[in-house]
């Protein structure tokens, strides 16, 4: 009854085994691997896109601040939405990778942007000059940080207003694989077909040890992708063995399918705490993240029984009366099982 | 015959093994797995040093990195050979974690740094307050770029200058089982009590698949290592994994063991290629890489065979009279073997 | 009619003069002149700060954002009014200078910092550990950026709340001067004695060319204040010109006796204008700058008289009906003068 | 007899004059300022370069580091002298306002760069890819730190090794009048004619109170240099002052003739002590500073008769046998006069 994160789950054995696969005789270095020219031959199949630069590195932080830093100048800004991952989780990363760049939080039911807040900010933006910092870009996260997901036209409408004040866009998809399996969208829609110039494409919590993709679909940024990573430390120089991961994330759609099965566990998990007295859902659950509340009995029985997952946000208690709902978070993986589910729901109820 | 990098070659079977046992169910992320305790613990008594902090990242360059922006502040500089990987080799990523500190550079045959020259940059640094850079840090390689090793005594020679100072002192460790292989020293001996602050203690190029560890002695500068790290998107949310490999690299003397085999290995091709009429060794062979000249037709025999290894430095041509000596690098690693050697002598001679 | 801002003002005869006297013979350069000697003990005399380290900067904007640096890590985060000058009005500089730490931006009425919002932020900060900022210095404005003004007892509770968080406090003063002509304050009850750590004491918009003073309490800061004005070039060489300028601000009071008539300067116009029918305060008017909000026929005729003011906030038009209110910024300085504001109050009426 | 530095001369009468003419009723901030639009003007003719963009700072470390920070890139590297002011005395300004680029430091007599030196560099530039920092900007000094002057052929060969290295070109110009006054050369020879791209036009060692003028002949460059300007903290609200100045400083030659007038004072000074038993240069005089050595018996007359400069390098002393010669600066303004040339002259023999 593990629930605390999607990045507790051990990963599956079609990763151990690539690894062992690549384990053998010598191979060039720092990506120079042949593995690594199948990774980005693969990768711009699955995104249709023939031109795209394709780049590894071990975290979502550093995916996800390299591509801001890519993306902005020191003396911009990142609009983002106030509970992004890049504002609240990464202890200024992206400040760190960019050169001191702002983050404009933006606000937006269950974490995902509004686009009227967006067009405002856009417009305001600037308007004393080197006083202000400038407009940088837009980022995106989807799967969002409550669980939800943007449709295809969401990312598109945001899209054209970054497009219309003349700013590039950023998404954060360290579960990408989620919201393509919410969505039924394909990977090239949900990205650089709604206007997405650089996407975080997340391997770490949907089943790899440590490897991200960053897809660059524009090739001119590569070469300075490529100088930001190594100065960051973020080169590998044994980068068969994050290329392994990556082939067989994609291999039969290994990454959809798990993040398929980690949704369909998450509404499983929704559906029948909905459905409890004093219960409700706190964000819809549309992705691999249930964000709901029940009654503070049912929180005591489940951690009784050793489930593990975090109350939400941190301000909730255990302590007060017993009827009282108290919100939590329960994340789903890939090695999430059915029977886990029913016996976590099962303690609650 | 592959001899192009330590990095290319592949890991043991014991570091796969320990990775396989660590992929079972849920395990807390971010440094909070309880392998890590043991790799805590383990090092600790590696280096008779209960205090220490010891932290895991994936690349050397951040190892060093990391070590040196929390020894030093962005008006400093750190004192290093010439020939140093942080100068040479890290696309200014200590000057990218430093926040813009500068390296001065120091002369000294073979790699070490030369103890006279670093006392006069030490004395004349500073002169003019607040116009120049202030002493920050010495930073040390063993084993050195050219294959040679620092011997306690010379490790301490160089620490107590940089004390009388007032300056702490980095080792750049990425091959620090190679010295300790090759001078028998003791780890403790070779750090903390010749006075070295932090250590990169290098796990990939030894056989791990990216994990070094940073040992610092001095336990006060732990938390800003950690907020560092994270800050620089070296916090691994599958922390186990890096776990794992380190608990496998100390086990059983994995480590010294496999330092050994590479150092010995280099030295039957040193003393080999030293006695071939027309040949000479660049630097002495201390450890596991040997530079050496030969004549330029011994290369090409050995390139048609097949052998990959570097002429060195760049400017080296297979290109002129084919008796004119011609200068290389060969790096032998945990995974050379005595037959490959003797394959490539053959050759060559 | 001239109430742009402060800074389009002229400088008072008194700090000419001082300029010419110093322009005589070599005198000592980078702040060894030994009129900066006479600021430092004049400014401790008026600080009643015997122990305070000062030191002179040409703008506001690196005042503060040099101050700022030595109070947070790059780590940390500056808690700061949504609307202050470090946020809205320096390009980003204070995240420059830190090195990439973020501003945490608080809310509260006419831009005075609301406490509770203040201690909320705090107790909700880092408790994610490494993966969230850290917190790190208050910073206050005084005069703040709506022309109101915090008392000795309102800093008092706001350093208060700031060091129960563990964290220093800076005063952004680029209208300190204002803030003690409104609340008769002594400079030392207005700063260190309330909890204030370092000072931007402003000069420049109150009648200097381009002086501030950067006063720090605790003179452990002293040498990497000066380490980071020098690599920010920001240490002058010709610095009696700075030192000059500076003594004649103190000299007789000219500094106190400037903002008074500012203040009062503004009193008068605020005092007209809201009497007028169909205006209003937007902001109480405590310092020397007005907020208000006046029917839209007022404006035109102002403006035609050749009155020169912004609407403000920026989103403010001429375009709509006449007698509907528009806000407005008017801006006193030590060269207002009676005539010229009730020749405005003449064409508004 | 004060020859320590140019910075120690006070401004000529010219200049505290146009700070008078400023200083009269409300005048636009932060150089909209009509009086710059006049230096733009005055500046564009002078250099015959009618798109340059033309900006005013305080200090000449400024001046240096944002026209830098304008030309490359963190990852980047600056080829300058070893013995050029932005090594040796800015404190690594370059490395802040860059982002942590590094200087590559070249060899060359009396501080100008050996063209062959440079192309050797830029030969052996980036050859490990993204390992090695980056070739990033040629920075020339003109005229040099050891009072040497580059004649237009110089600069012209040294630019050509750069553009066809693809980098830019930078000149700090702190002394560039005196370089001009030396060469007879007119300014777009020495600077965009010969292939430089940014120029820091020294104003306050050649008499301003601190005002430097930065030429961009690139305008494509010109609003990112005002960002890195505000972002800097060194846009002055009341840029007036620094425009009058400016102004001053171009009417009637003043820049021109006051170079002049200290490079003949040099020359003065140099001529006789060239001439004096067991005297030496140690570099050739060719603008306002003289490096030399004469016996320690002339330094104690010279210094006891109140002579104030400084003996060159740091090394230097006055302890030791009288007749030995020992080396000294002598840096000669537009304030040195003749009389006090002769006195100085007078105690050394």
């Amino acid at each position: 009854m593990q629930f605390a994160s999607d990045n507790i789950a051990p990963v599956p054995r079609q990763v151990l085994d690539a690894i062992e696969r690549a384990n053998h005789g010598a191979m060039s270095s720092y990506g120079a691997d042949p593995l690594m020219r199948e990774v980005e031959a693969r990768m711009r199949a699955v995104f249709e896109a023939p031109e795209a630069a394709v780049y590894l590195v071990a975290t979502g932080t550093v995916a996800n601040s390299l591509s801001l830093a890519c993306l902005v100048q020191p003396w911009q800004t990142v609009y983002c939405h106030r509970h992004a991952h890049i504002e609240e989780d990464e202890c200024a990363a992206p400040e760190f990778y960019t050169g001191g760049a702002k983050l404009t939080l933006l606000d937006g039911d269950h974490a995902r942007i509004d686009p009227a807040g967006l067009e405002l900010a856009l417009q305001s933006a600037g308007g004393a000059g080197v006083h202000n910092v400038q407009k940088g870009a837009l980022s995106l996260t989807n799967a969002t940080e409550n669980g939800t997901v943007y449709t295809v036209a969401e990312v598109e409408r945001l899209c054209a207003i970054a497009r219309a004040a003349g700013i590039p866009v950023h998404m954060d998809g360290s579960r990408f694989a989620n919201a393509l399996a919410a969505t039924n969208a394909s990977p090239a829609e949900m990205t650089w077909k709604a206007g997405v110039d650089i996407l975080s494409f997340g391997g770490t919590k949907n089943g790899l040890l440590g490897v991200e993709a960053v897809v660059i679909f524009d090739p001119a940024k590569a070469w300075e992708f490529e100088l930001r990573r190594k100065r960051g430390g973020h080169l590998f120089s044994k980068h068969r063995y994050l290329s392994a991961q990556m082939l067989a994330y994609l291999e039969d759609d290994l990454w959809l399918r798990s993040a398929r099965h980690a949704n369909a566990m998450a509404a499983r998990l929704s559906q029948s705490i909905a459905g409890l007295p004093g219960a409700s859902l706190v964000h819809p659950t549309e992705a691999n993240a249930v964000f709901a509340a029940w009654p503070r009995e049912g929180h005591r029985r489940a951690q009784e029984a050793g489930a593990y997952y975090y109350l939400w946000p941190g301000s909730q208690s255990l302590d007060g009366p017993e009827d009282e709902p108290v919100a939590a978070r329960l994340v789903c993986s890939w090695a999430t099982t059915e029977e886990e589910v029913d016996r976590f729901l099962a303690t609650v109820r």
